[in-house]
């Protein structure tokens, strides 16, 4: 029962649905576990609680 | 020090006091590790960053 | 589907078996989920791998 | 920067190399985000540290 | 490219800045690994979804 | 009581030493916390398991 988790930005109901699936098939194809047992996660964060080389992304896309 | 993690539906507020006063007493007692030092939290999710099987919760739900 | 994750000290195959059955039931009556839908994962950590209050467990431990 | 976690059973290095590209691709199409941003993790589990159902997955293979 | 995790209280933008520049400029220096491989993510939890030792935070400041 | 991770390449001992020392103090002086609440997670993944751009690290490295 594999789990995958995207921790990301915001994402739009259809671009969820879309990683959603896609992960899950490409996962159950690549390792011969069938698709209902994966369980897809997806934590949007906010960019002042992302930090990349050091700055938050909220100060770098000003 | 260990730390348990529930990542599932939004749950009440005596929902979350009965699952961290019931997961720290069963995890106290079966490692023998003092109940004082069980950290828990719960990561309440949207149906809509939830999927199984290849489709998202909140398009299941329906 | 929620996902119940242990992350702590290393344990025995029967204390594996009692935290994964324990916290199914205890979660399943609280949420009234069914256990079956329940996955739980258990993170073994060495104590070298492990920091509280600024020290490392396998030096507390001396 | 998104980081894609995949949290299961043991893999091989072939099937590792596909999830690697295969999960970059899908999400940097699906979000607009460079593929070359992306982290992809995974967490190879032994079966007696996971729990599907209240039962340890090394005890359900048997 | 590591990955730091903060899962913690609430903090104020400058809190965070100062974390995302603390622990990357820490981490980079002690592994010797340049500061823009580092992701830095801050994970703010209600007080009702933490528990220390059996009891929820949001009770035990009252 | 919050909890620091460090997801990344395998440390020596005393580099884990300093990591857990550094991120306690630095991150107990910004928000004011005590640095004995604080716990510090060091993930270890291989190689074969981080990949970066769609590329397993293990192959970049060769």
């Amino acid at each position: 029962m594999p789990v995958i988790t995207l921790k990301g930005p915001r994402l739009s109901k259809e671009q969820k649905r879309e990683i959603v699936r896609s992960f899950t098939e490409t996962a159950s194809r690549i390792t011969n576990i069938a698709a209902s047992a994966f369980i897809v996660y997806i934590d949007e964060m906010e960019p002042e609680n992302i930090g990349v080389g050091g700055t938050v992304l909220a100060d770098r896309d000003k």
